[in-house]
């Protein structure tokens, strides 16, 4: 017989009756709240073309890092997940393998999310083992099938008041173009979809095919991308086009937080180098720092918010990634540095009207050390929420008790679910809502806030500090 | 109406309800000691001026660097809260910025701090706020022309056995004399106000203006402080004249923890260089790094206690320094190393009879992995409390947390003010009493400590600790 | 009137009523498990010669380094202590020294075995202080002189089912071939001891007579140790040689965790500058780097589980090492680096099927930042417990809360009590137990964790994981 799936209405809250009782009422209303989407990874084209999402292995399984690098970690080979090349591996077959090893993800946030999405999404009453490997199988790609589970329909469901993906430069973002028609058309679906600017792979110039992207967005553009006016020109005016199709963010996923202010001959013979493919390490991670204070620039004229997500040692395994490419679940965090290395960006625009940071780190040594301080003081200067490894409850608790003391929670911006597993973001944003109203009950308990004022912080937190930040 | 004004009695203890009866027991037997003041900023010459400290705004807005760091990361110009040239800003306007944005303090110590002094050193009943702001300000300014908020005063109510204030060796100490004088007067004033030896204005050669440091340090002395020397008879020369005036502390404000212990030849010749103003950065470290160690050398001769401050990354904020000068809450962390950096100071006089060296850290990750290791094996090392922006309940409770299981308690010294704010004085070290007894009821009730020793505590970290590290 | 000595039922269990309610039920079930101790330093003569220990200062005062270190910070002579040179010191002398200051062990893990040790291993009822320090010392040095607690009624009474020892290559395991000996007698003595390769003593080029142990292992094994290829094969053999004495395990100790997978013309060039004792710092750190990588290629082969214990600035107190030598207490941690210094081995044998490599760190700020994710996606990685300084209460709560969310509890091994301290190891896995045991009632309070989730787990972190990972 199998063990029954229950969602307990207290999870997450904290253990202390009173604390509890007060994280409680604060969560309530606040659970409620339309999603608010700043950062995230999901696919525009399930929004444009409104298509079903297949079985179970494909939607829960394949696409989630969180999940098979867990699995890997335990000797599951990738292939027998179906990852990389598709279709090697039979998806029940595949789902079997999960559901065997599903206790390997006890005290992980992907149990939190994965178990909200059995429950609530499709309805799911008993926990995933073995002995119901083929229910879920069975019961989630049947769903799936139906109306109810297009990516419209759960958007709707979902309560998302706006939801931001990220592009590439070279993307012609017909799928977001293809949703604002919808938007526009009478009767049409209503779904805010917006995008925004990742310039890393034509900034960074140890990027796959770097030289052919700058060729690309000379296409796109009519611009000579290859000459450095023209590349800045390029930058401005895809821009432009991203903020046309919703974006008010650009995104930057460097190795450091390296930034650089060169003079302009300098920074033009630097681009000489990188767009000729004749540079060394030390010249790429320079002109990635320098497009930072580039990237700066352009948002004080364009408003653009920048996002920096700093630290990642990406595809760290190298078997790994010659087989099966690139985010496979081996990226790594690494020790990062942000005093010394945001200060030529912030000596020249680290007071400039309108302009806004937000800094993420996936090193969580710098949260009370570096980050709080700094945007405790810059205006331009505000902290994302605990990134990926520490988008979890514990996670999220280090965050606020380490920044908030120097940086408040006015320079935080709320959460962002950071995802591409699209069924979780409501389970993700609950998370968020439930771990930072437990955080303001047991301020309000040590009497460090009055209840009111933890009422609208709770507030601030699940809902206006990412439209606000975001500017959305 | 206005929203009132309360202090919970029970504020920042535990909220488990049988820890906070312990918290609650020890914090009482404590609440009532004197303060100990060993390390701080206020200013001499209050005391022995003992004149009136004018608005509402000059007292508690212009001179708190905590305060005006977070109005200036949420865009509100330093301009407009007077700092810098005085009177630009009218002190009424700029309390109305101040008030209007409380609600960013929500969960910072400043709260904490602020509405101690508004509630109990002035009495107010309603909380600060739009509108307040006028009621708030012309309490408190009408409040300290009176004889109550005098410097003195407010010393006398606010029980302070000693307090310590840090100054050059280019000062001359008029008002620590003056207030000794006092202090023999018969039927005079009897605080007791000492002073402590900050020599890094002769010792940093990268200091605005140390070789002209060295003229002055030569006619104080009467030393040729242009020789090396000549410069170490000086430091011993000042040093003693400090002790005469109660110092019984030396403290280093370096950007790292580096010493060094160079040949006598190497250190004459290192002397020679930074005094003629031609150094590189790196002969600049190594000259504070061999200066670390002769203040040791002296301090094992005189007694004095060194202090070290390492870690901060002064003035970060390249345009507000230009347009207002040091200290104005642009100072940053930076990652810091001891276990390398400490060494050559520590092979000279690591377990030398008598040597104290208190060393306090911005670097929290350094609390269990470097610090509590060094402090639980050398004689001659203490650890200092939670500093700067960990002086906080979250960051007291890290700090204690990470270093008592290998340091234990008694390698610690207690707590420091560090703060120029003198009216917030009382409510810094109540907060650090409801915190360490807060602590110690956690360790109570998981029965790792019994309740005569955690009483026993609490007198030692309120109180005994201080006193004795500092030799006060 | 001396005060009781007691330990309470629930030391160390979580302080909120209810938590402690479900730790107390998961702790019950798991308290009385066999032990389990795949990684320490116990002496296997005691099992071989099953002498009696001597006195109290001699067993539980000169061998710890936790307690000498702390009397030390707090200006007791090592000297004193008996330390070093042995016989210098009265022991009874020496023990009051450590019990007029028992105080200073407050709150620290030392305390919690101690006491353990004190009550009920010889059954001692009132706490150790200056009036009763010769009670104790009489009490304890009689006891030791009773068959009661010679080593095997010991072993045998603390339920150890298994415990490793720590042995050079250059050991001759005389001391396990007499207990295996024992063992296999009709009659004998069951306890099962093996040993642990640790092979630092010739595989540090900077290890004191690092040539003449390679001469050493010459001799042992015939092979030419001072050319590469019989270095190897030295190597392999005692491998082998400890393998038929039990190790399923080695263990290195190196300064950090750099690895190395030079080419092997490369690898042979360099070990004969080292062989030769003609090399610099940085080429003993690249072969000690190389030999991680040797010994995972060997541990591919042979199955040993590879032990990485990396970060320790050993001998740091030079006049200590000077005047008493080795491990006297003076080994600071450093900062330590995994991502990039890894990746030389693990890109050679990060997936190799069989091989196993057991992380551990100093440095808590790679818990969740680098070991986690590591070993949340390597199958050969698996992080082991909260280690020497961190062997504590709050030092294994922050191992939990920090790297459970990324590696899971299954990517984790257990206990290891890595101490030399025979008689506190008992103490060592209850501590251990009993906080992993108020960690998972928490998740349960929280509904992370179902309540038959959390009694699986407790079973397996108190026993089935330690012998899964070693292989016992």
């Amino acid at each position: 017989m199998s063990r029954p799936l229950t969602l307990h209405p207290d999870r997450l809250l904290p253990a202390d009756p009173a604390t509890r009782a007060v994280a409680r009422e604060l969560y309530t209303a606040v659970a409620g709240l339309p999603i608010v989407s700043p950062h995230g990874h999901t696919d525009p084209s399930w929004f444009a073309r409104n298509e079903t999402f297949g079985n179970a292995a494909d939607l829960l399984l394949r696409p989630d890092h969180y999940v098979f690098r867990m699995l890997h970690s335990q000797g599951v080979a990738l292939e027998a997940l179906g990852i990389g090349k598709a279709g090697r591996a039979d998806p029940r077959e595949a789902w079997r393998l999960f559901a065997e090893r599903y206790h390997l993800f006890r005290g992980t946030p992907s149990s939190f999310w994965l178990d909200w999405v059995f429950a609530e999404a499709f309805g799911i009453a008993v926990r995933l083992e073995a002995e119901t490997s083929d229910l879920y199988f069975d019961t989630i790609t049947a769903a799936l099938a139906t109306e109810a589970f297009r990516p419209r329909a759960l958007f709707d469901r979902f309560n998302i008041e706006v939801i931001a993906t990220t592009e590439s430069p070279l993307d012609t973002l017909e799928h977001h173009a293809a949703v604002h028609a919808e938007n526009q058309r009478p009767g049409g679906w209503q779904g805010k979809v917006v995008t925004a600017y990742r310039p890393d792979p034509v900034i960074d110039p140890e990027f796959e095919g770097f030289r052919d992207n700058l060729v690309r967005l000379s296409e796109l553009t009519g611009e000579d991308a290859l000459s450095w006016q023209g590349y800045l020109a390029a930058h401005r005016q895809r821009r432009a086009f991203f903020a046309g199709m919703g974006a008010t963010s650009t995104d930057h996923g460097h190795p450091t937080a390296q930034t650089a202010d060169l003079a302009p001959a300098a920074a033009e013979a630097l681009f000489r180098k990188v767009s000729a493919d004749e540079f060394t390490a030390a010249e790429a991670e320079l002109f990635r720092a320098q497009m930072l204070t580039e990237m700066a620039a352009m948002s004080v004229e364009d408003g653009l918010v920048m996002q920096i997500h700093p630290g990642s040692f990406r595809n760290h395994n190298a078997d790994v990634f010659a087989r099966f490419g690139r985010d496979k679940g081996a990226d790594i965090p690494m020790r990062t540095e942000y005093v010394h290395a945001l200060k030529p960006l912030l000596d020249r625009f680290g007071n400039a009207p309108g302009l806004s940071i937000i800094l993420f780190t996936l090193d969580e040594s710098t949260y009370a050390r570096e980050l709080a301080p700094l945007a405790g003081h810059y205006p331009c200067l505000k902290l994302g929420p605990a990134w990926w490894f520490h988008d979890s409850p514990e996670g999220m608790r280090r965050f606020r008790r380490a920044t908030t003391e120097t940086a408040g929670f006015y320079n935080t911006v709320g959460f962002n679910d950071d995802t591409r597993a699209f069924l979780s973001i409501p389970a993700r944003h609950d998370l968020a809502r439930r771990i930072d109203c437990g955080f303001l009950a047991e301020l309000v308990l040590e009497h460090r806030l009055e209840d009111w004022e933890a009422a609208e912080l709770a507030q601030d937190l699940a809902y206006n500090l990412a439209k606000q930040a975001y500017r959305l």
